[in-house]
This record gives C-alpha cells, structure tokens and sequence, in this order.
C-alpha cells in the first residue's frame, strides 16, 4: 500500500487490519493458540507462549531465505518456547492469519455497506414518489422514480452483502502433508480458540473457501461500482439530477465539482475483477501444498480487501451527501416533448394509434401533445391527454416496489 | 462452439442446452408463459399462443437491426398474436431464457459432478491406507495416502458443487424499465409457470445472480483442475503412480499414452477464471439497462456453463477409469532413503537428533537407516528404527480424517 | 460461435476464416506444404498428396480419443499418402494453422481497422473547427473541438493497428520435442512455401508470438471501445451531439432509437481483455509441449479475433453513418453559462479575478458575463468580454493538432 | 508495497523507483520541467522553481479532497512559485510520472532480464550436448538436450525483452483538456528536458501508451513463469535432474530443500495476467479524461512493474546458482527402457516394423533392446541397435539450434 495513492483506494479502518503488523499480530494469535490448545491437550509440556517483539519488515526480508515468513518467526519463537509451532506447517499458520485478517478487515467493512444500505433505503423513501426519466442503452426510455432505482441498488447490495457474511473463514491445521501426523487432530480446540470455523479436513490445497472470499468481495465491489457508474451518469453537467455533496477540485479549472467519490468507488471497483480472476485462477493448487499458486494469494487476498473497504468507505460518504434535484429529473423527462410517455399512450390508445401519434410527432418534431390534439382518431380531450402525457401516471408498481423493498428491512429508513 | 474443437472442451448433454436452439426455445417459454400468465390475469384477451417456427440463425441475423435477437422474435410473434410480449422488454425474455438455459445446462452438469464425487469417495474409501508421499512446493515432505488426497478433492467438490446448487435462477419480468408500467405485478406467477424463483424486484441492472452463477462455476472449475493437475503430476513418467485408464495417443511417438482426460479437463478450467473477471467486470451496468454489458454476457455465460460441463464430463471418465499404483507409490516413497520420514523421526527422538541424523544421512548420501543405527545417541534397536521409518506408522489422522468424510456422505462409497 | 448471437458480435468477412472448415484448411495447407518441402528436399519419395475430403465435425468427434485434431486427421492423410505428416507432431500441425488462421483472417479485420481510420480522418477534417465541450471526470471542462476528438481516436487507432501488423506469424516445425530429429531443418523452406515467417528455434513452448497477437487484438479492441464509449456518452438524450444513422429499435418503445453499433462494439471489447489475460496466463507451457495451456489457445485466440472483428465491423458502420449536431455541441457548451470558459478568463485576466468572478457567478448562479461586466476590476469592454468569452477563442492548439495528425497520413480524409 | 510479503515479491533496485517518494520526484520532476521550458519561451515569467520539501504520505491523505495527489502538490507549489503548473493539468503531470518512474524502474530490471538471459546462454553452451529427456503432455517423449532447453527460454526472453524496450515512454502535457489552451505547444521541448518521446497528441485517453507497457510487462512475465516451471518440473524428488543452488528450508521438514526462487518466480508471474487485463479493459476512457479508469491505472502499473521487477530478480539468482544433473538426466532417459527412442527407431527401422516391436516391449514390459534383438524383422545387429537406442544419435538439429541461438548473440556465453 502506498503512502501517496493509498490513502485514495483505502479506508484507513480496514487497511489498519491488513497492515503488515496486523498480518504478523494474526500469525501470531495463530501460534499461541496452538500452543495454549497442545499444552491443553497435553501434547505440548505447560509453559509460557512467548511474548515476542517482532519487526514486520526484518521478519519480511528473513522470508526470502525460504520463500514464506513463518520460517524465520517460529525460529525466533522456538528460541524462547522450543515447543512453539509443535507440529504445525508454515501454511497452518499463513492460512489461519488469513482467515483472521479477513474476519478483523470485514467487521469495518460490513459496517460501510451497512451505512451504503442504509442510505440507499433513506434515499429510496424520501424518493419513493420522484419521477425521473428511466434509461436504458443511455436513451431515455419510459418514467420511473429515483426511489426505485435506490430501492434497486438496495436489493443489490443486500444480496451481496449476505454472500460476504455466508462466507466461512476458517482455522488451518494440518501439519507437513495436511495428515496431522505429530500433534493428532486438535483443530476443533483451534478453531474455538481462535473463533474461526473448523473445516472437515485441512484446506492446504482445497482453496474453495479463498474463492468463495474473492467471488463475494468481487460482487460486493460490482454492487458499489453499479451505483458510482449511476451518479456519474446522473452528475453529468448536461444531466445534472444528482450532486455529491462535496465534490472534488481541479488544478486546472476552479469551477469544476468533480464527483470524486464516485470516481474512487469506480476506481476500487474496476480493479476487483483482475483480482478474482487471480485467485480462481490459483485454485488448481498441486499436490500437498502449492508451489506458487498459494504464494501468490496473500497479497491478492490483502488487495482485494483493500480495495473494496475503499470502495465502501468512498461509496458510505457518496450517499450520505448525495444531493438530489428532483426537479431537474422531472424536467429532463419533457426533453422529448412526450415521447418519453408512448409505452404508456399505447396501453391507452392502443399500440397501433399510438406507434402513429409517435411516429408522426419524432418525424416533425412537434410535441407529442399537439399530435395527439389534432388526431381525429384520438377521442380523449385535453384534460385526458394530459394525464395520458404525465409520467406520475405511468410508474406502474415503482412505488409498490418500493414498499416491498422497505418493508423488508425492518422500516429502518422511517428513523 | 465450433465443429472443430467443441466436442474437446463441451460435453453433449450440455452443450444440447445451450444451443442456438436451447436458447430460442427457453425464450419462447417466456413468452408462452407471460402470454398463459397475462390471458389468466385478464390483462390480455384469452387466446392461442402461436405455434411458431424459429430458425436461430436467421433471427440472429434479423437481430442485427436492433442488437438483440427479442425484437424480430417479437415481430414474428406478433403477426400471429399481438398480445404476445405485452408488457415485456428485451430484457426480460433474455434474462430469463437465461435462466432456464442455466437451469437446463446445470442438470447433467450436476450429475457429472455428483459422478466425480462418487468416484473420489470410492478411491478415497478404496485407498484409505494406500500410502504416497506428500508433496509441498514440488517436493516430498511426509507420508500421506491416496485416500486422503482424493477425500481432499471430494471436500472441496461438495463445497464448490453446494455454490452451485445456491444459485438463485430467477425470472426477470419489469417491463421497459422495470416498473411493469403496462402489467402490474405477474412476477410471482410467471415464475411459478416457468419454475423459477421470484426476485423482489427485477433486476435488469442487478446482475448480483449473474455474478452468483458465474462465481459457482469458476469455483467447481477450480476444484476440477486441482484434480486434473494432481493426475497430471501423478501420472509422469518419472512418478508413474496414477494412469489414465486410456490415455491419448501421440501424431509422432507410438509408444506414448497421454493422460489426455487431465489434459482437457486442465485446458477447460484454464479458460474459466477469465470468463468469470469479465461477468464481474460487466456488474456496474448503467441505469436500467445496460449498452454492452449485458449483451457482453450472453455468450460468456454460454461459454462458461460449455466449459465446466466439458471439464466436468472429462474429469469424471478421468476418475472412473483411474489406475492407481500403490506399488509405485510407496516405491517413491522410498527414494529419499528416510528423508521424508524426517518428521516423523522428530517426534520420536526429539528434533535435535533428528536433525543431526538427517542432516547426516543428507551430506552423506547414506540411507538414514544406516545414520541411526550407527548413532551412539540413538537407543533404539533395529525393529524400532524399522518401525520409525515405515511410513504406514506416521500417517497421523489420515485414516480417520478419510473416515470422518465418507461418514458424512453416508457411506454411499461402499455400493 | 452461435447461430443466435453470432452475428452481433461477428463480422461475416472475419468469421468465414475463423471457422471449423477453415482451421481444417490450414492444418491440410502445413501438410502439404510439408509433403512438398520434404519431397523436394528428398526426404520421403515423391508423390501425391492425398485430395481428401474431411469433416469437420466428424474430426472433432474422433478428436476426442487423443485430445486434438491432428491425430484422427493424419490417420485420414497416411491411408492415403504414408509419408504424409513425416517427422512432425501435432502442435507443428496446429501451430501452423492457428498462424494461417489469424493471417486470413486479419486481412478483413485489418481492411475493417482502415475504414475506421479513414472515417476518423474524414470527421476530423470535416469538424476540425466544430467547437464542442471538452469533458474531464464527467463534467464540462474547457472546450475543444469535435475534430481533435476524432483525431484522438485516429492516432490511437493507427497506434494499435500498427501492434497488430507487426505481430509476427510463424511456422511451426520441431517434431516430436522440438529437435527436428526426423527430418532435420526444414523450417525456412516451409515457411517459404506457406508465405509465414522462420522462427530461429521452434516456438512449441516459447508463447510469445500468441501473446503478442493476444495483446495487439487487446490493444486494437480498447481503442474501438474508447471510440464506442464516447459515441454512447455523446447521443444520451441529454446530450445528443452525435447519432448513429440508423439506430436499433426496442420490443417495448417505439419511439426509441437505440445506439446500437455503439453497443455492440462496446459489448465485444468488453469481453477481450479477460481472453488476452487467459492466453497470457498460459505462457508458462511446461517443458517441451504443455497439457492444457497449450489446449486453452485454440478456441481463445479464435474468439479474440472473431469479437475484435466484429467490433471492427460495427465501428466502421457506427462511424460511416454518424450524423454530428453542431449545433447542439455548440448549445451545451453554453450550459454553465460561461464557466466552461474559466481557465481561459484566467489567462487574460489573471487567476486571481478570474476565480473570483467564476466563485461568484457559481454562488449566485449569475451568467459569468454579467458578473464580468459588473465587476469593476475587469477593464474590458463589453465585445472584449464577448471574445474572451467565446469558446472558439479558446482551442489552444486544436486546429494545429488536427492539421497535423491529418497531414502524417497524407491527406488522405481530402477524398 | 507490504513490509511483510513486499521482500518476497519485489526487487529492492525495482522498488525504490515505484515508492512514494519516486512518484512525488517524479511529479516534481515534470514541474519543474514545464516551468522551465515555460519560463524560456516567455510563457511566465523568469523564476525560481521551489525547492520545495514533500512528504508523500501527507499529500496521499490531502490527494483525497480532490481524487488526485496532483491537486495539493500544486497548493503547495504555487504557495511559492504562482506560475507552477502553468496550463496544465493533474492528468499531465500523473501521465507523465508514471513515464518517468517507468523508465527508471525498468533500468534495474532490464539489468536483471539480461542477467536472466546471459545466465540461459551459458547454460545452453555449457549444455549443449546434454541429453535429456523431451517431455510433452508430463510425458517423456523423445531425447533432447538441456542446452537445447535453455536455447528456448533465451529465445523466448530475447522476443519478450525487446517488446519492453520498445514501449514508448513519452511525456504528457494537453492541458485541462488537451488543446493546451493557455501554453501553446510546448510538447517537444518538454519532451526533451525529461528525455521522454513527445506524443504526436495529448494521449489524456489514448491509453495505447499503457497498453503497451503492461503487455510488454506481462509477456516477459510469462517467458520468466515458463522458466520456473521448467524448474520445479525438474526439481522434484522424482526428477531431480536440476536443483537450486541454494533452496529454502521449511517450518516442518528440515530435510527438506525447497525451489524456494522458482516458487517466487512462479507466485509473481501468477499475478501479472490479472493486472494486464486490469489495465486493457480501463482503456476505454471517457471523454477528454476517464472517472475511474485512468485513477485505475496508476497502482496498477507500479504493482505490474513490482512483480515483474521481483520475478526478474530470483529468475536472475535461480539461473545463477542452478545446478545440473547431467547424470540424472540421462539415467531418466533410461526409465522407459528404449521407448522414448521409439521415433528414432522408427526413421531406421520404418515405421511399420518399429512400431510393432515397441508395442511388443510396451505390453510385454522387456526392455526394447531385446525386444529387437529377438526380432528376425530385425536385420540390425547388436551395435547397430544399441546405436538405434542411443538418445545422442536421436537428438537431430539440437545441437546446430543452440549454435545458432548463441552465434546470434555474438558468443557472449564463451566468457
């Protein structure tokens, strides 16, 4: 992590838990408890765990020798505590950091989709009734609300949120080959003490549970990158429908509000796939333990954590200043003098009445009310035209949805 | 899927369901359905849903007009029965074939894989005291068996495979922008016709089961080419302790047998992850529906479902036909004259003289063996140094970790 | 590819050559060639090489056994011709062709590139003063000019296709490890006969001719889905300074004219990047011919170049029919009331009293010329703030820099 | 960069040139530049350029109001010299730091790749006639040489080297949209100064530039991957026909020697393909300046230049220290007891009668020696067939190709 861009693609509450220190603190939290279980289990003569000062970064350059830093900590643990790291491998202890460092990243995590979640319901209430242009393939198409589209990024979110909570981290403890041969089998022992799951057998070359990781951290960052791509979209200066609250300068042009929370979220989110695919693509993991493949997760894991609680954080701080225009959403929805309305004129009028009206209004340009006025095969009247003409008429179950969505949660967003 | 090499990476009942036709037909589903749905509901006029003739390819040719093959589709329809698509979007056929392609695709997928992972639970059950070496970062380290490898492989299988079965595949139905401004809400009972599941809102640009559905395969992938490239290791001509049951043939060398299941099962799973980045990476779809990035899905989807069903269909002849060579597994065993019982040997004499024997037997090139028995530190006899260096006696929980998962399957192994 | 989706994400021209008849055509090309460089070269006695007629589709089936086409297709040759295939092996055969393949089919592809490039230099000579917003983040910036656009995505263009055209296409030829050890050199005399280039050594592992052809059709597709992306950004309805001249319809909105060759493009460059990352992810090809990444290239660079083709295609389309309102460009320009023109206020009046006349017209939402006009610290008259303020006093070097793009490729857009 | 695992992937040469401080030199470097050839052409006013002191963790955290680190740099400029930065734009000076910490991070590791590769050409000429086993699809096939091996990895490293010295490297400078309204044109003299190319066009969101350098990135990256797997291929317990000089010990096994550099080779090329594809889907920049995709890039390309510069570091000490086996690799030749000459044996003996006595020894398990010595179809006699089932006999143009690879090098490899 840099010093200089870090602080862009981060969030110092998560990045504090995937620091090299909080790395080294889990290693560790791994070695006492399997100390503390084997003198527990008698495998292991009582004695006092180590209380050992360890430098990250001399630990880092001792790892080159052997290829992994656990090699050169249980040297300096065993000289204090000889017992330390008694039948363990240098991947019980990596892998079981990983799961620590997981669990200790996501809780700051989880608590920016929450607050993501929360916003979105917020907004998705207030909303409820703020019709805007609905688009698709970037052309306006038919009216919806801005509450759907909130309630929409809400329902999002939520289910991707459940996959990242769903996912199990685990204890590792297999020893050499995965076979437990010196110690026997204490990884129930482990895992409670470490409050990590523990898995049917060990995981050394089985790395479901990195991808099931990676596949939920990569959803969650499409989730976030969906909305961001939204506001952009709707911050454009010829759109101008939503505002962050507190947009970001130029050094080049004073008058410019750029949407830099957005921008970030898009930034993190963009790189997340490239990462997934990283770590699926190491899941055929050879033999007992990877020469390569298993190297190459840490970092990956770590970055893929990074970058999404940076997402989260700049995605939490986007919607909670988001500034809403509802009436320019409404006036942009007249940009097409009506025709915007002809899903809707045609469950009125009938498609074939109303593809003409259409048709003749986008041909010379006349607003599609005047067509309507002047077509003798159109019996309504004014007053009916006009209603047939307001998007407010024509959301369908937007609102109900809307509801539904609300009332799923709890009706948090009332407070 | 070309004529060429499709039938080496596809596998024919799946492929079936993902055909140019398979697809055709699950969209005409749709539309049956919303048209049964709608004349129940009195929305449309009660009538016949026409009985057309769909050649895929000329509406993939007719799609090039609007870019997706829906609106000639319609068009088609319409001449017969203009209620047909009433209500509905592109999308919303699209989606949902979607689904019902997935759905239909997954089904002998699924039995594939539950073949694999019975094949696995009967070697694991067959060679559960089968002992080989285990081997970390390309090098063996201690004893382990056959039958914990493959009790590994069918871990990680039942968790990839229960991915999948999670998967939510849901109708999609919300009209042009997902209010249902035309119907009102059909959702619950076009899914209840069509036997998918009810999403709480559409999700035109919530591709969160896009990503679920891609995700699960990239991970039964992984598991897969995990098994593949430990056949492939295991089956060198140097190693020699697995066979194919009938490897490949070779355009120049005769005498040589590939292990051609492995090979294809490998070059499959090799091409997922890639697949799996570019659904994620197509999350952030714009609005209410997305200019590329949903279209970018249609043939990935296809494609991902064709190579995990041809990696799935391969890795399952793989294992049924497996030779397994206990005889050359412990002979390989044997070739670091003890060093690989290293471990084990620690345990007995305490790891400083182990160290030193090892670190003997290693600069000397003498069998380890021979190191102890001259040891005037070691008080052990003969037999004892036998029973040390046999490897059947420090394979540790191997035989109960292989028990406690074919437990949990029930003991189908045993039939 | 597929019957249904095909043809959005294909270009006819390029697909021809990609198909399963057409690898077949190239694999017969190298054994020919073959045959006629080693009988002339008085290695196997000369005769006739076999005329045979070969399915393509019932080689794919017979492919199976040995895990790739050559085997079941050389049986076919040898019943005919026994010398024929003598001292080569399969991956000579496929190498071969794949080199064969993408040369045929980078001739339409390439032809596609230079409409492309030609529409662009015809646009930005055509708009080459067709003053518009300059956009950065999202939002108006400075102005600048439809031309320079135009011809940004010209020396882009011509970049990439520059990568493309030097990729170099090779034989392939080493036998059965790569020792030549049958036939001894034939490699330049069969190059020579197929019109591709020699390699030094035999490439069978050496993956860098892929990954060169991998990132160049990687590179060409971003610069089509920059070009795509801006075109779908510049027709939103809120924008519409760019139409495609024939936009696609929709199944629900009759009055929609939907930017689909913009789509299409962007949904075919959406899905390369993952297929350059999986061919670059298989370079690592173990000793002297990989099981599996070898394998994974076949139907990857395939479909590299059929999605690259058809983002050509629909580029060159999109680009030949594109209708541009200067009028409109020149009418949002106008939008923020002058506070597009802020960095130019700046540099004749000073950064100092320029910011601040532009905080002040942000503040009170004031036309920035009226601001101007009433601030006494201004001294220009009313026609000298008018030209200050006009945005096509404030291209810079726009003009220059299109004059000069245009004249490096010999005025070519004149025509 | 983690202090934890940053050593076990990183180059410290490579990473001084990607830290903070690197980047904000770098910056500074482009700053002063521009004032300097501004201040020449009269565009400002004669001056000193601050010498201004900067920490970068303190800019990272200011960089976060504005979404870039350009914004406060420029504050802190201009506090002291008002015409820093003139007509220019964040994106400038970030485009053009990168350029800049590229081309000086690429100086050590280029240095590293031709280490790699004199280490390949010595290997190949000391190797020249060492007969090994050629293996395709893990299977032994037909004798080769290792010097014919290490001729491959230095053909291959030679292609993939000289893509990364041709990436242009240029410099920057549009301003705030690409026209450089306020400056003119002072690309070429800029581009002097820093020694960098002058683009015929801003290239703001022509990202050819960057596409290039992470392809070249990734392609050496996969020639370097391809040697480690060669590596531990060979290093296993069951080959041993190659060893690191100096391997990693383990937490577990003292015994045991780990490929400790090819394991790190393998993790950091693991990495490359991801972010290879990371950067070519961000190629598709909106507009005159991208929200996201351009903020994507910048750790991209320093963690893409990391992993490389780390791969090119312990490829460069595994091929120092490698040792070799010429012994094993022929005693491994012998495992097959003569099959692995069946090709050869079939160019002697034609194909028909060679193939029938391999089948012969391949079900009966003899040796093929006395498979054809008993054979009366056979009209060799003992010499002539041990000359037959000699593998140096067999090794065809593996001799003349590594003459030739090493005569194009001008005989470096004689030193």
């Amino acid at each position: 992590m840099s010093d200089l861009f870090g602080p862009l693609f981060g969030n110092p509450a998560v990045d504090r838990e995937l620091s090299s220190a909080a790395w080294v603190r889990a290693m560790l939290d791994f070695e006492r408890a399997l100390f503390a279980v084997s003198a527990r289990a008698g495998i292991v003569p009582p004695g006092e765990f180590p209380s050992v000062e360890v430098d990250p970064a001399a630990l880092g350059s001792a790892a080159l020798a052997s290829g992994n830093p656990v090699v050169p900590l249980v040297s300096l643990l065993r000289s204090v505590q000889p017992w330390a790291h008694h039948g363990a491998t240098s991947q019980d202890v990596l892998d079981t950091a990983m799961s620590l460092v997981a669990r200790r990243a996501l809780a700051p995590l989880r608590a920016d989709l929450a607050a993501v979640a929360s916003s979105c319901a917020r907004l998705a209430a207030a909303h409820r009734d703020t019709v805007m242009a609905g688009r698709t393939l970037y052309q306006q198409a038919v009216p919806t609300t801005f509450g759907l589209k909130c309630a929409g990024w809400l329902v999002a979110l939520d289910r991707a949120t459940e996959r990242l909570c769903d996912v199990e981290l685990a204890v590792q403890f297999g020893g050499a080959a995965g076979t437990l041969a010196v110690t026997g089998d204490l990884v129930g022992e482990l895992a409670a003490e470490l409050d990590l799951s523990a898995p049917l057998l060990p995981w050394h070359t089985d790395r479901t549970r990195v991808a099931d990781l990676a596949c939920a951290l990569g959803t969650v960052a499409g989730v976030l990158g969906k909305i961001a791509g939204d506001v952009l979209l709707l911050s454009q200066t010829e759109v101008g429908e939503v505002a962050e609250g507190t947009g970001g300068g130029s050094s080049a042009m004073p008058h410019k509000q750029n949407p830099t929370r957005s921008v970030l979220v898009s930034a993190c989110t963009r790189r997340t796939p490239g990462l997934v695919q990283t770590l699926l693509a190491q899941m055929p993991q050879e033999h007992e333990r990877a020469g390569g493949a298993w190297h190459a997760e840490w970092e990956t894991v770590t970055e893929l954590l990074r970058l999404v609680g940076g997402a989260a954080l700049h995605a939490r701080e986007l919607l909670a200043g988001l500034r809403v225009d509802g009436e320019r959403m409404r006036h942009n929805l007249g940009l097409t003098e009506g025709l915007v309305m002809s899903e809707h004129l045609a469950t009125v009028l009938g498609r074939a009445t109303a593809q003409a009206a259409v048709a003749e209004a986008a041909r010379t340009g006349k607003p599609l009310r005047d067509v309507l006025l002047a077509d003798p095969g159109v019996s309504l009247d004014v007053q009916e035209i006009d209603r047939v003409l307001d998007p407010g008429d024509a959301l369908g179950s937007a609102g109900a949805f809307v509801d539904r969505v609300l009332a799923g949660r709890g009706g948090e967003e009332a407070t």
